[in-house]
């Protein structure tokens, strides 16, 4: 679709939206009367900078039903977010929204190289997690095999995907670590799997991940974007130029913003900021993801649709140690240029015994002769100083297989200073 | 539909699947021309015992894709029985077949009395299983609000079901049984949740087991019929006359056979042996299911699609003690007339220390006075002793919550001899 007509499609889908929250959603309608906005002030995607934010706590706060905006004898699904912390994040979808994230995440596959031919086994949760249907629904609207593992059970997801030829594997990148450590254990090789692509989100990663994942299972890896609020998995992923992810901007209004909510230049790091324009159950005007990333403009692919940076991390993953922001990307893209270290690796921020200073302290797996590793040492620590902005980390590493595995997404930068 | 209609659409279907396999698939076509048949042989239902048995060790003598009756790459979907011995059963599904299959489950949550306002908590598991998606499918083809839960944490669940209302509980009775026992453990009245309709598949309950667990929900309940080689759940259902389950004879041409293969007259118990007619991926010809049940003829709500009884036992559920053969279902029948036991029990068959005499003992958990118990114990006996034909069990009474408990099915008849 040429860029005009995308924009002209966007503005419309916007202005559509804006009046259905204003009729028929009481949390938006006031929002807006609060600030004197009418629907028939927004004409089209050059007004979005008048609307108001949404914010992740507008969930709790209009818990359960508050920010449909549907009958609620329209939805017919309901998923929630893990939830950490007090009541899920909860959202609803009408008959159409599971239609409209399918075909998106059908479009994911497709623009991934992924046909009908294709077998395509599921490994992230199914039930209440976006993941596992989210993945699943997308898979049979493509038309490939689903295989509906969800997680865990790793030795007979093996024997599935040799038994029925798996080809496409989906889920996190902790869990294809996982199953490479498994095919170890039982002495076979991952590549001799036969994947051809995987399809890995829900977690940061850098690119020097990705170039370890591909050497051990020989397929080629995309990163899939998405977060519950948004449907699920499924909202942009990178082309096979790999250039950055394709947001799909038929269905969302995307910004990136600094912290005073300005808009970043191209190419200057800031937080995702999505406006829906196709969801029914539950629209969303700029809510604030705390997703980092920042614009790249357009893909060499010829697409439209633009490109954004691979997430980095998250405004509430972040980090402060001596007053440097640390996200968990910055770290993991230094250590994965270095072949004899990772995949597995932590940061923890701590105070010393006397509470008056911080530190950081990286730990990741490495193999190789101790003169290997020391020849590495300094290099690396010299660079994670220069891309922390001076904070020099103490760098440790340890024997592979020693540090914790997780089978769900992974926090690797922990602050023990709480 | 008429019944005359409906048999002629099942003649015209079953001259499609006889035609269909036999030019799609080898190990049916080789099976015909075995047995010198034609397709064009096949004129209507009258020449169904013509037709060769599927058994379901075909399912594992053409693993994994033998019994496939369309290309590959038309499959969409795959699930599997969870195959307690060797290689599990594992069937596939076309997108018609996807579709076929949750308008049946609409089909029978209408029939239960849901409609588009309710919210329906599926807690079969999710997956390989066909369960968890199968109520799932059907929920949202019906457009009733499903949460997605998976069985598993019970408390959640209760949480769940106050804090989104919901109305229709789908899952085994053993998973609602451990619900009303959470709910007692925290202090509520499984009734003040406000389910209307609970819809149990899966394991083999009495009549007497409905009953008792609509007194502690305060819901109605329904008894659904399927298994994985026929899509999973939801090929039959009780009305709310519940003088039997309907099943769905527009997809499917039920038998119930003797163990010499002759049809049982109406009212007699037999095997079930189901055909195919709409399924594409694997249709099935005069499957054994190894279910028993019986003809009941018609129901007295007008539906032309016949009854047959709740499913009592399977054949190779049945334990043989001294030359009787016990099914769990006629001893839950005789425990859950009374008041004072249940729901939990367990039959153990075995033999004494010199391997001499087989026995059968009950084990039920019940409440009352040890008078109250002394005055039911005889009577007891005595009605099981005539329900098996002679064979007079051992009767334990144990206390209230101290028999296993199973999330899962749950196999009440255990063979000790063996």
């Amino acid at each position: 679709m040429p860029r005009k007509e995308l924009e002209e499609l966007q503005s419309k889908r916007l202005r559509a939206v804006v009046k259905k929250v204003y009729e028929n959603n009481a949390f938006y309608r006031k929002k807006l009367d609060d600030m004197g906005l009418k629907p028939g002030d927004i004409k089209g995607i050059e007004d979005i900078r008048k609307l108001p934010f949404t914010e992740k706590t507008d969930f709790k706060d209009n818990y359960p039903y508050g920010l449909l905006s549907v009958p609620r004898n329209e939805i017919v699904r309901m998923h929630a977010s893990s939830g950490t912390t007090g009541k899920p994040t909860v959202v609803f979808y009408t008959k159409n929204d599971i239609k409209t994230w399918a075909k998106m995440f059908a479009r994911c596959l497709e623009m991934a190289g992924v046909r009908k031919d294709d077998v395509f086994q599921v490994t992230p949760g199914y039930g209440l997690f976006t993941g596992g249907l989210g993945f699943h629904y997308g898979g049979e609207e493509l038309g490939c095999m689903v295989i509906p593992m969800g997680p865990g059970d790793t030795k007979k997801q093996i024997d599935m995907m040799r038994d029925f030829g798996t080809t496409v594997l989906g889920g996190t990148v902790t869990y294809s670590l996982r199953l490479a450590e498994v095919c170890k254990e039982i002495g076979i090789d991952p590549k001799s799997l036969g994947l051809r692509v995987g399809i890995f989100g829900a977690e940061h990663w850098s690119n020097g991940m990705k170039d370890k994942i591909e050497g051990i299972f020989g397929f080629e890896a995309f990163d899939i974007y998405g977060m519950t609020e948004m449907f699920g998995p499924g909202i942009g992923l990178d082309c096979p130029r790999h250039e950055g992810i394709h947001i799909w901007e038929d269905h969302f209004i995307i910004e990136i913003l600094d912290p005073k909510g300005e808009p970043c230049a191209e190419g200057e790091r800031g937080e995702v900021v999505l406006t829906t324009l196709t969801k029914e159950g539950i629209p969303l005007l700029r809510y604030k993801t705390h997703d980092l990333s920042r614009m790249l403009g357009y893909c060499s692919c010829g697409r439209t649709h633009r490109i954004i940076d691979r997430v980095s991390g998250r405004t509430d993953d972040m980090v402060i140690v001596r007053g440097v922001n640390v996200f968990p990307g910055q770290i993991e893209s230094v250590l994965m240029k270095y072949p004899q270290v990772g995949p597995e690796w932590y940061a923890y921020a701590y105070r010393n015994e006397f509470g008056s200073m911080d530190h950081l302290q990286v730990k990741v797996e490495a193999t190789g002769t101790t003169k290997e590793l020391l020849q590495i040492r300094e290099p690396m620590i010299k660079e994670l100083t220069s891309t922390l902005m001076g904070l020099k980390p103490e760098l440790v590493f340890v024997p592979t297989g020693t540090l914790p595995r997780q089978e769900k997404k992974t926090k690797r930068l922990i602050d023990q200073r709480k």
